[in-house]
């Protein structure tokens, strides 16, 4: 997931996306999640062991003319699961690849044995395996009509109730939904819309507000802001100058080419790449400010422990200096998150993570439902000020998708502000995550509560148990903890 | 809304009705709704007046591909409505021309004036004037495709945001669901699915349960009988018998004339027609046994007070007599609904209601998600045994809209019997309205709430009120307004 920032750059890097295939590009926009690889084993946990099933979905839940079927990867483990009606855990899947989240979700497999809980982590349709029409899925508009949010959910409700029927002693089991990012706003829609096939939902770092008229567009270059000021003496300051240093530098051809050098980038620079060099920089903050952990992790990228720290070391000089000076900085900063291991070649800026997830398929989304309005001010964010423009953002989505987003639907479908009536949901917040700004920060009511954990990342609490973690991420998770046993013993009292 | 029996006929049946387009014709299945075309003035009640309006809708809410729009026709009413913020009573349209459904909701406008509320009825899409292709909405299957209750769901949420919206001094009304029968069921879901719209609703006569493996399927029939065996010593006994003895008289060309005069048919019998005959009775019996009304009412059709008691003083004689002097009683007391007024000239086979609803739009969500299994057996019932068969159903609904229904889907999306987390929902079922077999007759929790009204026919609470109303129903009707005034004070004391 990743969020827009105005539209000024959308149709190129969408293009670029697209001929792309699978390959991440740049995009003048930051990631929601931290993407990268799976790893099947980490040094601060065990190997995972799945097995990998897979269930025949209808492509079409909500018409009858397409009657087709796929197949919907799923992965599962039992090993903690031993007593008959014991609960599930199931990770709703967002935009990727199911191998990479069940492998990036330690929270799941700590908390297994303590629950003596199913694990099931399930695809979400059109990423990784779960393709309705296979390689030709992103081949046309007719065939990508079906990825949309309510679709998925409907897979996952059909999902659970045939995984109850047909597994032995499944029949009464609770079922928890949990999901980060994209995929914990889908945990929190599958138990609003479903509330017959979860007990519950877990959804963190889950911004179910990032949408028109719910929350302010501004918030998230702000929050992104704030975590670069609070990190080092004139951190924020020094890139919010960058930008005009930039401009100045670029303007000559013998800037472009020091620019080129002091960066260390794999092509020489052009003077029309210089937007795209700026979205680059940008997208690197913001992704910085998403995985910016208490330890050594490699999420986007390989990164030392509190990298915002580290990158802002490069930046605390007085805000004074020469533009040259400054970008040098800048420079210095940005290698910490794209050459931290040291074997970087060179910096590609049309890259900004490595990562197994779906960004064609993401970008749809973004040009149907998942319209997240963006913006920046350039006085109470670091950033340049770009304003949110729909109407230019419609135009480009129809251009390269032959559709054009609904501004309002996701609030329509989901209740936006007003969702006060359903139960049994926490939402988990990190507050260093600039996807906080549309999550849920205060408790809704009894049973819909919100956790804000002042020092974790994006959904820092879904990681495994780690020694470095903040006394506040150990807490949230036991306070999860706490909650996926309310729920369970009061379905089990109730059934 | 027609409930199916076995499948014997459907085919048949469904073609009959789609060659015959709007117009009624005979099945071998009853009638879910009573239809009659619109009066404007009743004996018991003034004229009501509304204005016309009409909203764009998206023909596709679950998909980008169709961007088309059309327009929905609903009704509007505010000559109680006076205060900023005041209740809206919603009736979410059925099966039908909506002028229809407001002019036999008497209840809402009885309520309108103590609540002080605003009423609005919505058109169900593919039904009256709300075609999303216009005159080609049925005619073909991909025009069809969009007809589902999640559309209309949709359509109904979307329309009430807009309203909010738009209406000066409603943008922070408490919006209250109405509806019954399938009306009812879509009032329900409406609350289930979108909270965030409707802050509760009364589902009259709603079987949101008669699918596959909620109830069982003779339990409708069983109903039908009984109340025709508490109307008249030998009632019920009789009308068993009715069938061999039709099957024996009909099984000679004199019998066949014979049959044809006595019952004042419009064209005469042939061998082939017997079954077609038999279907029409057992309709018959079952239309009454929804109109069991305490007064004299037109719903169906001209009829007088407690209707079946008059049909069954034609069939209280011995269960010893001859077959022709069994079925000289079955003519008379089917006459009682064919004939009440004097002004028929013959009885017409292929027609057992008038109405004003969609038949095709119907039979096509019974061909898809409304799967309700049916079947009698002759013991439990008083009609020829029949077992209900999805596969032969399946493979005539393919046959017929090249569509195949989906048994489970209903079940997976409304949650079946698995609805006890959500809130603010009054069941409300007439003893005497076969469709109780598929209601919520039980209080689930303090805010899922079963009314039972004794001596009530089909969704009786929702017709004006009336001298002739038992207590029952007038308590059932103070009740569900207290109800009203609790969500809306909930309501207004949280906003």
């Amino acid at each position: 997931m990743r969020a827009l920032s105005g539209s000024s750059s959308l149709t190129a890097a969408l293009l670029l996306l697209l001929s792309a295939g699978f390959h991440v590009v740049a995009l003048k926009t930051p990631h929601l999640l931290g993407r990268h690889r799976a790893t099947r084993s980490f040094s601060q946990q065990g190997t995972v062991f799945y097995k990998t099933l897979y269930f025949e979905q209808q492509i079409d839940h909500f018409g009858f003319l397409e009657n087709g079927t796929f197949k919907q990867r799923f992965l599962f483990n039992d090993e903690h699961w031993h007593q008959k009606n014991g609960p599930i855990l199931f990770y709703t899947g967002n935009e990727g690849d199911i191998t990479w989240f069940c492998n990036n979700t330690g929270f799941m497999w700590d908390t297994a044995e303590e629950l003596g809980a199913l694990l099931i982590f399930a695809e979400h349709r059109y990423y990784g395996e779960s393709l309705p029409f296979g390689d030709e899925s992103y081949s046309n508009a007719k065939y990508l009509n079906y990825l949309t949010s309510e679709q998925a959910l409907a897979d996952f409700a059909v999902l659970i109730e045939n995984l109850k029927k047909s597994f032995p002693g499944a029949q009464n089991s609770p079922v928890i939904a949990i999901g980060g990012s994209y995929g914990g706003m889908l945990s929190a829609w599958l138990r609003m819309k479903y509330p017959s096939v979860v007990i519950g939902a877990l959804a963190a770092s889950a911004p179910i507000w990032q949408f028109t008229d719910m929350v302010p567009c501004g918030d998230f270059y702000k929050i992104v802001t704030q975590d670069f000021a609070n990190s080092g003496i004139n951190c924020s300051k020094n890139i919010r100058r960058s930008w005009m240093a930039v401009n100045n530098v670029s303007s000559t051809e013998e800037g472009l080419q020091w620019l080129y050098k002091e960066f260390g980038l794999c092509s020489p620079l052009k003077e029309e790449d210089v937007g795209g060099f700026k979205g680059w920089l940008q997208e690197t903050w913001v992704n910085l400010a998403m995985v910016d952990y208490p330890y050594e992790a490699n999420f986007l990228q390989p990164l030392p422990r509190w990298p915002i720290k580290v990158v802002c070391s490069h930046l605390q000089f007085d805000t004074g200096v020469s533009d040259k000076q400054l970008l040098h900085g800048i420079a210095q900063a940005v290698k910490v998150y794209y050459n931290y291991t040291g074997s970087a070649v060179c910096l590609n800026t049309s890259q900004t993570a490595t990562g197994s997830l779906g960004f064609r398929g993401w970008f749809y989304q973004a040009c149907t439902e998942m319209v997240m309005p963006m913006c920046t001010d350039g006085i109470q964010d670091m950033f340049e000020p770009q304003v949110w423009n729909f109407q230019a953002f419609s135009d480009e989505c129809y251009e390269i998708f032959g559709v054009r987003p609904r501004e309002h639907w996701a609030g329509s479908v989901y209740g936006g502000k007003n969702i006060g009536s359903h139960s049994n949901i926490v939402f988990s917040n990190g507050g260093l995550d600039p996807w906080m700004s549309g999550g849920v920060t205060k408790n809704l009511s009894d049973s819909l509560v919100a956790i804000v954990i002042p020092d974790g990342a994006h959904h820092l609490d879904l990681r495994y148990n780690n020694e470095y973690d903040p006394q506040t991420v150990v807490r949230a998770r036991a306070l999860e903890v706490q909650y996926f046993k309310q729920w369970i013993k009061h379905s089990t009292l109730t059934r």
